[in-house]
């Protein structure tokens, strides 16, 4: 599997790490000077946060090739992201060469904010080819994709950005500027008013934005949080009361402010007072870090951001055990920035979180996985004995190994070692003791005889 | 400390039930049907969710009375919150009454969204008494207050709102709706017109927000992600790239789709089909336990939101000692709902973190705190053994009881028994090693002499 990236400036290069990371080959075509260093800062960035969203480890990255023509970069593609200046002369000019020499079956995706399908696709060899996959910086993060143009194309489309993390948002009527797009700009041309006018500064309405609404929108977006600001009489009345104030004159939409020099300065001047201690490259690293975590956050419901990387989750997980060293691979993860403490390592508690999740993995190739708790039956641990043998950083992979010993009655005992992955230091081992637990009493019980002899098998598979 | 509250609906109940918790008496007074049913169930939920913002037990929530009249409702209040309907001739004739009974230094807050000051204020006894306090829902998580009115009422105002845990926006300039909710309006308009014209349903202009910019914007906001596009070349560069777009039409804001029935009908049944499956209740749980989870995944990093609960931590952490059955209490809080496992209780690894921010307590206490570890010193551990007892669930206050050793030479030996408060069931014990550790050559090390001797001393606090 194959992606062209034809312009890597900050949004081309963004869908090259992810495609990258995601175990994708990429091809780059950038002909403009420095393209190559831009490319390999995202690229290094990425590669500290996109795998800390995800509970397993990632395949190994897809091979990265620069190559000195269009030609070259799409002639064996299966996804072709132009991210070209916002010019359609020059968008023309692309899309012409790119399809002189691609696959007629890929899928040639345009970044752009701006145009409509049909615009890209005026005097096109294949005009149904050419669809736009509109996402949103940082891409290596942010999971959405807005796809508009041809159905065919999009049926092949959906699949593909599914499997590197995003959420396909299909438009099925093509309009300015997408949908999110639509809102941003709403929003910019209030701001603008607010700091042309002197009522609010850049960090004043940044603090509107991240302490209100902004948080609320993470996670459940503008018509869920409203159906909840109805309460138990719904959506249909919040609408009818909320309708009325939609006359009163509170926004200056329509008309933007004159970008005059003087506004222009005190914008960057409000930008510089509010964020001008931080370089952008910290700016980035905080804004990846945030972003990683608030996700990571909304795991565990199944929500948002979070549920899409669940799903990625779910793929990454090995169905059957695994042997390294002869030993079971019961953990294989890359540390996540959110669970540092001030000593600037891995926090203890967090060496407990690698062990339990080990545990979880023998349980769950012995079928104690969560329907066996649904259906009544679990396994809690009653005791652990954690040795702290060597420090772990933010963004080591571990690889955690496990040997079970024989069952005793209701008593399962673990011995794990946990190692850096890349030179096999022994970081940590503990000795866990767990008993079988029946749900509805939440007392101790034998577990069941298929359990008890998948147990068996699984210890029998080890050294 | 005592709060009135005058209006109980969702916001109001909000505003009282967050006073109460963050440790105010709350007086309230609504004379609507059900009104004490309503307030009930909100202080429920905000039980659950509040206290798990931070890392530390709040102090006892103060004392809520219900009152027969505004007079005595008012009587004795430092701040007062008006939340009656949005009409003016209702909140004329509420603020006649509130300033006939209150202290004159009392803040009198209106948590409009549509009236500025001047127009609340018209015909008041004390005009400049009265400002706005605009909060967002739900009142008791979201830690954004909007200050607009006279500056040395805001003054008074100002570290009441700090003090309850949110951020005071002081807007200079009197304006309509303020600042966030003409940046809601805007973007609820654009969203209405879009679901007129068949672009997108609900459910996909929520993706579009959720899984792109809402994400971005609840850590950063607007500016400060525009000046990360803008990179090295900083904001100037960007709005100066970005100016042009303003000119397109990309946005139909200025006028509104006429609220047909059917039009109303179409939001509720997308709605429906988006969200239906879940009770109100069920969607106020989740969005809570999200809003708590992504908080809390800002504060390691100083940021957004995080950054403002930080700072409640640093008010609540206690600078010296304090013992309960002659023993040390290093922690002491309520257990989140983000520790919680598929077993429905807390994960074992956060019986880990518990232990791990009891050390961090005693070396606190004992001089070996952040600033030490810049200074170049800290303590590891080396080897942790923990008991499970019994089952710990999210919402139970837990107590954590310290026996510190005789120090040995480097070596630091920690005994810690977690209690669920309510009842001082032993829940887990642990056996903790620690050893100094110098953090030039992150080697052991012998504790210098003023940390051994703070701990001598601790030691002998103890029974």
């Amino acid at each position: 599997m194959s992606a062209a990236i034809i312009g890597a400036g900050v949004i081309g290069a963004g869908w090259g790490a992810r495609f990258a990371l995601m175990g994708w080959d990429v091809s780059i075509y950038d002909p403009s000077n420095g393209a190559r260093e831009r490319f390999e800062a995202v690229y290094a960035t990425a590669c500290e946060s996109l795998p800390a969203l995800f509970e397993h480890t990632l395949p190994e990255p897809g091979k990265i090739t620069w190559c000195d023509s269009v030609a070259d970069t799409v002639a064996n593609a299966r996804w072709i992201q132009e991210s070209a200046p916002e010019q359609l002369a020059i968008k023309y000019k692309v899309f012409a060469e790119i399809q002189a020499h691609c696959p007629e079956d890929a899928v040639l995706a345009s970044s752009t904010s701006g145009f409509m399908p049909s615009e890209l696709q005026k005097g096109a060899l294949r005009p149904e080819q050419i669809i736009v996959a509109h996402p949103f910086n940082p891409v290596y993060l942010l999971p959405l994709a807005e796809l508009v143009g041809d159905e065919n194309t999009i049926a092949r489309a959906k699949p593909i950005i599914e499997e590197i993390g995003m959420h396909p948002l299909h438009i099925k009527q093509e309009i300015e500027a997408h949908i999110a797009d639509r809102f941003l700009e709403a929003v910019w041309r209030e701001a603008l008013w607010l700091v042309n006018d002197g009522i609010a500064t850049t960090e004043e309405i940044d603090n509107a934005i991240r302490y209100g609404f902004g948080i609320r929108w993470a996670q459940m977006g503008l018509f869920e949080t409203y159906r909840l600001a109805g309460g138990d009489e719904g959506m249909h009345h919040f609408i009818e009361q909320f309708g009325p104030t939609l006359e009163f004159p509170w926004t200056k939409l329509m008309d933007v402010p004159e970008l005059t020099p003087e506004l222009i300065k005190r914008i960057a001047d409000q930008s510089d007072a509010q964020s001008g201690a931080y370089s952008i490259r910290d700016l980035e690293r905080v804004r990846d870090a945030n972003l990683v975590s608030m996700i990571r956050a909304l795991k565990p419901r199944q929500y948002g951001a979070g549920a899409l990387m669940n799903k990625i989750d779910e793929r990454l997980v090995n169905s059957s055990a695994s042997y390294h060293d002869d030993q079971l691979v019961t953990v294989h993860r890359t540390i996540p920035v959110d669970w540092m403490d001030y000593n600037g390592h891995m926090n203890e508690s967090r060496y407990g979180q690698v062990f339990s999740d080990a545990a979880d993995t023998v349980l769950r190739l012995c079928g104690a996985d969560e329907a066996y708790v649904a259906s009544g039956g679990s396994f809690f641990t009653v005791d652990c004995h954690i040795q702290y043998r060597n420090e772990t950083l933010p963004g080591e992979t571990v690889r955690c190994l496990t040997v079970i010993a024989p069952l005793d009655g209701k008593k399962l005992k673990l011995s794990h070692e946990m190692r850096r992955a890349s030179d096999e230091t022994v970081l940590s081992t503990a000795e866990q003791l767990l008993v079988h637990v029946d749900m509805s009493t939440r007392k101790s019980s034998l577990p069941p005889s298929h359990i008890a002899s998948a147990l068996t098998e699984l210890r029998e598979g080890q050294a």
